[in-house]
């Protein structure tokens, strides 16, 4: 059966390493799957839907479909842009108008509710368009998935990162032996956990996280970060940037929100290097490795990247079976060897909802992560993606802006 | 010949990636050479010896010796601290107590200057002993050689970094695409010179790159950002933690001072970010990669691996031959195609003097560097090395606490 109709990939949010394997998959997997139309891109998210700024991907090169696989970023570009009443009826033009049948979304928790919203408009409207939604979030914070693609490369990263400064600062006897690392995250402690994995020993970094989870008290951060001075003569503290007092108020904050209204953080560590270097008067260095912790392709994990790829592929495939509505899922299997398939969930129960770390994976000094969740994490960072070199750096790839035939269907 | 006495040798200052390529150098070198004695590792430097704080080098096995060459960081620990008064006829003892006759220290400017002392102290007393300066330093100052292991791999790591980070940037559309990356190198500006190597086109990552080399002014900066950002929507911008005003003073710096007497720096991103935010209007990420620059074997330069190693080598070849006094130093071929040997300097030329980046390398606005740079920086981050992975990181190698024998030695 021959499927009618155009489709359109959109990318959205924080960009990951893989995201777009994603993307990738989507591609080949339209290629592959019998559909009659063009499958366009579209350019920074749903903002390029609206103002009908697409890229034709079904006659991209190849060679760079497949460099897809190895480049980071937004390929086609991406947004933060939360809908706006006015622009329903703007959207729904531009479906009927190009013949869009389907809509393919990779984003995290504030895109996945611009998918369903736009898979509601569709319904309500009487549009015939199959909308599916593809996890992506190094955050790893949305529901219903055993994890989301992006954050196995984002923990590794950060993981060899924490293993790297912690050999660095354990070799050097200097007066600033105390090291924090501020990481990503928002209200999920995911990411900073992770580094957790970097610890093979009792004196190996990192010494204590700090998770968005469990309420921070600065008073037992500082005792915390004396003992293990004390005991070792340097300490590696990692803090997710989300971290929040007992009455949930964000530790530091910035009065500014982003457009869908979300605080947005940064600067914490400088605010805990002053609480320790006044309080306990050893010096502080830090580290904040801000969207190098989304990008690191040249040390990305291989199982994400392959998950990424295959949601890609798993999208269309439920889109082939005009099943609307729904975002792509990991199934982890039970069992000891580690194996993941896909599966699908209502966008509705996705939209907006935050997976946060189960405390009881917290230890009891709420100061660091046990084996449970070593034991879920570890798998999601094995392998390499093998990036190709070009004078010593990766060769990324980039998109080709092809519009002319775009216009042609338009006309 | 058989070579008589034992040799000693030692890390010292802020790690690179490759510092142990250097280490497995002269310890290779010293099994190959002909010599008697042991080969002792002084544990964090200079301290080490002052406190006879040894290990047995000797006596590790090959395939600890072997992972040196991909393990980041001081393997035998490192030190800040400048010999006191009352510390040379303490090393005297201690080198004769031990029969040390061969001093390897691998460092960057400040050691040379211990290194040199130490030699001096030798020859004013009369004992015969050979020291060998062994180049060390991301930052790439040491002058009569051209350029420094540890610079290569800090540059490629920095270089790819910004090539990520700034598709990252491209991709998305949001209210903060202004990028600011606070880079290492002190006094000079080979670090934050070498993200230029990111750049392939026009509006890639880096736009913008500060030097201490020039003076920096906030108003032809702020009017620098306010023109790129203009003109591609978004601006990714390098500093160099060391810049100075024209009266050479520090844009920013802490009153505190290492044990060499250096001004502490850091924190120049943070005072950035509020004078572009407040004077432009638009909102600036940092990312401030801190240690991670130093010790990122993960992707490290093969040639900067490979060289480190060959000075290792080279300086007990110069210790053979009782060559005593002098730094290894980097030869560049003339010609088109890059060749590296090694040649020699006396330490006296070394000890405290710093080399810049040309000015002539730099461009006419003092906002990036030219072609002449990007011919010198290309060859040194070529390669990469192979790091085994256990468990999806780095499987880096520690050396083993082997001191029975020099107990024995010492009694």
């Amino acid at each position: 059966m021959r499927r009618k109709g155009n489709g359109v990939v959109a990318q959205s949010g924080g960009p990951t390493a893989v995201i777009n394997n994603s993307l990738c998959g989507v591609i080949q997997g339209w290629l592959n799957n019998n559909f009659e139309g063009m499958l366009l891109g579209a350019v920074h998210g749903i903002r390029g839907v609206l103002e009908e700024d697409f890229i034709d991907l079904s006659r991209q090169k190849r060679e760079t479909i497949k460099g897809l696989r190895f480049t980071p970023g937004s390929a086609l570009g991406s947004c933060r842009y939360k809908l706006k009443e006015e622009d329903y009826r703007k959207l729904l033009n531009v479906f009927q108008k190009n013949d869009i049948r389907f809509f393919f979304y990779i984003g995290g928790n504030d895109s996945m509710d611009t998918a369903n919203r736009v898979h509601q408009l569709a319904m309500e409207e009487n549009y015939e368009m199959t909308v599916v939604g593809i996890p992506k979030t190094i955050d790893n914070d949305l529901p219903c998935t055993d994890h989301c693609p992006g954050y196995g490369s984002a923990a590794k990263f950060l993981a060899a990162t924490v293993l790297e400064t912690g050999i660095d600062l354990k070799g050097v006897l200097n007066n600033n032996r105390i090291k924090l690392l501020e990481v990503m995250g928002r209200n999920a402690g995911w990411l900073a956990a992770s580094t957790a994995l970097a610890k093979r020993a009792e004196e190996d970094a990192p010494h204590l996280i700090y998770l968005p989870e469990v309420p921070f008290s600065k008073e037992q951060f500082l005792l915390d970060v004396q003992k293990t001075y004390n005991k070792l003569g340097y300490a590696y503290i990692v803090v997710s940037e989300g971290i929040v007092d007992k009455s949930g108020r964000y530790i530091v904050s910035s009065s500014s929100r982003d457009s869908f209204g979300h605080r947005e953080l940064g600067g914490l560590a400088g605010v805990l290097k002053e609480l320790i270097e006044n309080e306990v008067g050893i010096k502080v260095r830090c580290n904040v490795l801000g969207t190098a912790q989304r990008s690191a392709m040249h040390f990305a994990s291989r199982t994400d990247a392959d998950e990424a790829y295959m949601a890609g592929e798993e999208a269309v495939r439920l889109a082939a079976r005009g099943e609307s509505g729904f975002m792509v899922t990991f199934i982890r299997d039970e069992g000891l060897e580690y194996n993941c398939s896909t599966g699908k969930v209502e966008l509705d129960r996705v939209a907006n909802v935050e997976k946060k770390v189960p405390v009881e994976w917290i230890n009891a000094d709420h100061n660091f992560v046990n084996e449970k969740f070593i034991r879920y994490a570890r798998p999601l960072i094995q392998g390499e993606v093998v990036v190709p070199t070009r004078d010593g750096l990766p060769d990324y790839r980039e998109l080709e802006k092809l519009t002319d035939t775009l216009y042609a269907a338009k006309s």
